[in-house]
């Protein structure tokens, strides 16, 4: 049955991405993180290539610290390149299940990758989309 | 493809369920949430019984306040009944899916209804679990 995941492309699935530059303040981030509603952020740099990655559980336990959120740069807490798991929009939904179950993250980026190697962030894919796929299939659309 | 989530009934699928109780601080719930690594704690009564639920989004959003963390218990900021989405372990893997696009939650309390209608919490389910699950099947487990 998980073979019904390979007919979907990860292009034709993916939300908006939610990216912030690497100077925007740990508090800023997160005010966009609600006001967004997403549980992470991508940052990018001026070209739209993906520098980092910064999620809830991160806001979180900066939160928890002393630092001064207003003052603090998200590059600071943010995973950098080369730990950022991605995937491409070529790629199916049973290739999102597998690198969100093996690496135990709750989203992915959605990234081209340019012939300079960079990756230009397209989207992002989440268990929420799985979900709805299948509540989709489920109902027969 | 989705009715074969049907077979899978969530009592099967379930992870162990966090819980805490009401009066038990702010700070000690979330250094609970990051030793247990899970995004969702559960409330107790001192018989089991379903008070609350407070998730990582609840405990980022507080923790941007100014509040004394240290000093606010938990009670006041978790979801009560009758506003908590849950399942029991007879429902199937299918009723996890739409409950949780319904209501857009990250995880669904497992519960058992008792006589007296009280719900005594016996488990937790995912959009992990989802995606395990998913992964497991592609796998021919």
């Amino acid at each position: 049955m998980p073979e019904v995941l390979n007919r979907f492309k990860v292009g034709d699935i993916k939300s908006r991405p939610i990216v912030i530059r690497e100077h925007t303040s740990v508090y800023d981030s997160i005010v966009t993180l609600f006001l967004e509603d997403v549980g992470t952020l991508y940052v990018v740099d001026e070209n739209g290539y993906l520098q980092g990655v910064v999620s809830r559980k991160d806001f979180l336990k900066t939160a928890l610290g002393s630092a001064d959120l207003h003052k603090m740069p998200v590059g600071v807490i943010m995973t950098r390149m080369p730990q950022i798991h991605f995937v491409t929009e070529e790629e199916t939904m049973l290739d999102v299940v597998k690198r969100i179950c093996e690496h135990e993250v709750d989203s992915l980026p959605v990234v081209r990758i340019e012939d300079n190697q960079n990756l230009k962030v397209v989207g992002r894919i989440t268990k929420t989309n799985l979900a709805q796929l299948l509540l989709e299939l489920s109902e027969g659309r």
